[in-house]
Formats: structure tokens, sequence, C-alpha cells
């Protein structure tokens, strides 16, 4: 089995790092991408702290999260470096976050549509070589994310398969997360 | 006993409401202020999601909720009128809430100084002829909130004592009202 | 309005308290009898500590707190005083506890046969002259509770009209109760 | 490094199952083992759910979840299999559960005293050669558990070395197994 490689980041600005960080850098490691947008309630109820979880959880040596600000809607009110810095701050967020280029031509970020995000909170899961191993929307659960995890982390292939991408028809955030309208 | 008459909310927009709104016209009715900011986590997780609670369980002819979005930290990441517009939004708030006037020379908006708050969430129960009855700071319980909310209703002296407002200037406010300061 | 006079409570032991209590001996305050069976969910999960945050938010001058074990389902298990203590010191149940009086002909004992019980857990209220005001099955919320116990407290009617009673169809307990099939 | 053999379950009776079950018989596997008891609060409310969580998450080909009823207080409350039985329909735990051989001259049983737990709840994970790759009491996090299953599955070593097994008796157990006592 085949798997996709994942696009680089592009992105605009980065917080909580002193230095622009890209994917293929971190090559070697497992990388967990949380995509969200300090708007978003379920971004900010389970997506972040879990996220917070995972850091607290695993080595840095073996498994690197990585926040990305992928901002696709109230752009006036949470795109700006001097609101996601605030919100970082306040929600005592310690990891690298992303902020997502923006389009020229759209409201969907760019890294967003590279990967085709359905909305946020997203995870991603890249394996030590680069390839995308899970890519899911909503809520996530640690138990299964754990084991998830730790395959990518003993360098095999997941036991269980990763869950396919629900097709969401929903035109605004719930509990769980908000969708690309 | 004698309680402080509630000084009138000095506010520079409203939202949620096709008018403004002051306490002087809802008097009769039982109001539960909400003074809250956006990035504060503390307002999200329980103090916001308890004001809806009220409105949920009490008649609005007895009991009205507003908010207070009083920003007196990152104003450039809260401060705006769209930033908060798009929070109501996605977190589903429903009940009027207006903007706490910024003051002139100093940080901390006008009705938050005026009622001497001391940061969010701030919770304000304030009674049927325009007394403050409570002012608290931080988490409350809804048990004892339910209990103090009917007591006003039936405007009756509450059994349990309302809380004394804690920091409240003795120099601003007298035992007939709280001028604006 | 008229309401009905609360039946006395079928008692066959009380554990917590150094003597046995009768309703009309408590009359003048505010009684809530918490209704449970010790294997019910939701009587662990959500009954049981409201009653207790009631006892800590209530002054006992105004309201005093009783449990009722109603066991009417797997009596062997549950029907012995000595699982019942055990029960309650785990739980750390401090208020008195009565055990509800075995039925002579039947598998329901005999106070929740007077009452009409639906199941456990369930909530009875009483106010100072020994009426019901409020008799529930299932999850009650905190904030209304609370209402409804000031408004006993002070000795006036309900702004709320108590819980119609459910009629359930369900044989088995799910999260929310145990109801007598 | 070398793991501790698991010592065989000694059990007086088996739920939730039409045979008894081994350790032995289920090699091959991944084990769990949740210890628990009844009246035990924290069992209930955290050990048990994370348990049937772990049922749900992986498959019964490669983990197995088992629960050890080890009663050592109590006794004349939850010691009977009718209580425990009531118990297991009331919470619908769906796994096998096995009660715990109480031993002759002592309050500690039989099983619990060969593995040495300090309380309940008590979770130990057994990899597919029959050793015991973690033992802990108390709250465990389902992140953290489910990585560790992962590795086990995997048949490799934890990246995370597994908690060490605090309170085992070295006279009891050696490097090649624990006899049974």
């Amino acid at each position: 089995m085949k798997y996709k490689l994942a696009p680089e980041l592009q992105t605009s600005h980065w917080l909580n790092t002193e230095t622009s960080l890209t994917l293929k850098s971190l090559r070697g490691r497992v990388i967990l991408i949380e995509a969200f947008q300090m708007l978003c309630p379920g971004c900010v109820s389970h997506g972040l702290p879990q996220a917070q979880r995972v850091v607290e959880t695993f080595s840095r040596d073996e498994v690197v999260v990585l926040g990305l600000h992928t901002v696709f809607e109230h752009h006036d009110a949470q795109g700006s470096r001097a609101a996601l810095t605030a919100f970082l701050h306040e929600y005592r967020i310690s990891f690298p976050v992303a902020i997502d280029s923006p389009s020229s031509n759209g409201r969907i970020p760019q890294t967003m549509a590279a990967y085709g995000l359905q909305g946020t909170p997203s995870l991603i899961l890249i394996d030590r070589e680069g390839h995308i191993r899970k890519q899911s929307f909503g809520r996530e659960n640690d138990l299964e994310l754990g084991a998830e995890i730790m395959a990518l982390i003993l360098d095999n292939q997941p036991a269980n398969v990763p869950d396919a991408p629900d097709v969401l028809d929903k035109n605004r955030c719930d509990d769980d997360g908000c969708p690309i309208s």
C-alpha cells in the first residue's frame, strides 16, 4: 500500500517558535498537525486540548505537534497575528503554530486547500517518511489516537485503518467542528 | 437593609438586539449581567454557558440576561465589533450583548470600572428595583445561582445573604447609588 | 391551588442518623427526598451527587435532605443493610438515608408505592406545610432545582410549574435512571 | 530486557462468558485485566468505562479485556455472585468478568495477592507471550493507554517504557515468572 506524500506547509507566519519549520526538516519524526481556528468552539473545547495532551504524552524526539491556523471564515475577527498571539497566550498553547497562507483568490487558505481539509478542527498524522497516514475532521477519541501515533512511532502500518473522511453537509459550526460551507 | 443602586451601563455598541438597552428600561425585572471577554477561557467554558442556561430556565418576563464585553487586555485582538460578532455567532449566544465603553485614560472600560469588577467572568444580579444584589468573580454554582435568582423573582430578600461585593469602591458608591466615575 | 399532603415514610431502617425521622417531625422545613437504588447508574452519577450539593448549598434549618433506598429490583444484591452501609461509606454520602419498607406482596416497596414513583433516581420536594410540590424521575437541572427550593424556602408557589411526570416505557436503566418495568 | 510472566488467574466464578477463561488459553493476544470492586467509586466512574472503551476500540482478535472482581473490603456487601451479576447488568459491562478467589486466611483475594495489586481500580497489560508489561493503580490516561496497547499489538517494546510495577513482590516473582503463591 502506498501513502500520499504530505504537501509542504504554506505559511505566512509562525508563533511559539523562533524559526520557521518545514515538514521536510522534521522528517524522521511522526508529525501531528492540528488545524484550527481560534473562534471554532470544537477546536477550543477538544481539538487543541487533545493536541496539547499529545505534546505531554509523547517524547518530542518521536512526535512533533504543530498547530495550523486555517482561517476560512470571519477573517476580520480571527485573521490577525495579534489576535492569534493573544489566543495562544490565554489558552496556554505551547506548541509551534503556523498561520496558513491566505489564498489569492478565495477564502480557503493554501495549506488547507492542498490537503483538502473539510473544516476545523482537523487532525493530520504524518509518518517518519513524510506520508499522510490519517486525516480526519471533528472529534477524535484519545484511545484510538494514542494507538495510531504509537503505530507510526513503531514504523508500522496502523492496525486500525484510518477513519474515512465523512462527507459533511452542514454549514455551521457545531460542538464537534466548523465545516467549510 | 439597603442595597446599592446599579450604575447604568456605559456602552459603545449592542449586539443581538435591535435597540440599545438600559437598566432603567428593564426596571421591574430581575437582571443578570455576564461580564466577559471573548478570549477568556473561563468565560467560554463556564460563564457564558451558565448565562445561556439562565436564559433557557427562566421566563424573559421575569429575568433578563445581558452580556457585557469588558475588554481590559488584548484590545487589538478582541476589541473590534467584528471579532465579537463572529464570536457570538460561533458560540451561539442569543442574549443581548453590550460592548463596554473604552475609558479615555486607562485600560479598564467604563462600566467595568463603575462596578469595580475584579476580572472576567463576573456575574451581577440586579433586583426589580435596580439594586445590585450579587456581584461575583469566577466560577458560580448553578444550584446557588438558581436559588438567588428565584429569591429576586419573588421579590424577597434571599434567605442566603448574597455574596458581598468584594471590591466595590466605597468612595464611588453610597447607600443611595453608584454614580458613574 | 391545593397540593397533596406527602404520605409519611414507611421505613425499615435508618442510616446516617441516630434516631428515626418522620416527615411530620420535620414540618416547618423544606424537605428534599432523593429516592435511589445503590446499583442504579443514574443515581450514582447524578442523583446522589446533586442531593449532596443541596446539603452543602442550603442551611439545614431551611432544607432537610433525606435519602430513600427504594429497592425494586435486584433485591438479593442491594437489599441488605450491610450493602447499603458500605455503599454510603464509599460514596461519602452524609445525609440520613432510610430503607423503604418492603411490601408484603410485591416488589415495589411501600413508600415508593405510596408516592407512585416511576423509578430511580426520583426527587420529591415537600413544602413547609408537608405538601408535595415536585415529584420527578430522572435527571434534574441544578439551576431549576435551586430556584424551586428557594421558592419553597420563601413559602411561595414556584414560578416554574413542577415538571409533569413523564410516562416511561423503558424496561431497563439508562444513564438517566432506572424505571419500574 | 526480560519481563515477568503473568501469574494465572485464580477465580471462583466467571460471568459474561459461557466457559471459564485462563490467561494461557488467550496466549497470542494482548490482554487487559481491569481489577475492580463494585462499590469502588473510581472503578465505576473511570476504570470500568475505560476498559469498555478498549473493548470498543480494538479488535477482539488482537486485544482481550477481562474484568477481575477483587473484593478486599465490604465482603458482605459486594462478595456475592448475585450482587456482581446485578451490577454488571445495570452498568452494561459486556466483557468477561472473573471473581477473584477468596484467600483462606486474609482479606486480599488470591489473584490480587499474586500480582501485588495496590488497590482498585488496577490495570494490568499482558503481552502476546504472557508477560506483564504494565501494572498500575488509579486513573489512567486514554492517550497513553492506547499507545501502550498498540505497542503490544505490534509486538514491540513500547517506546515509552511501561510503568514499573510498583509493589510486585520480588520474593514471589523472578525473571522467569511469577509462581502462584
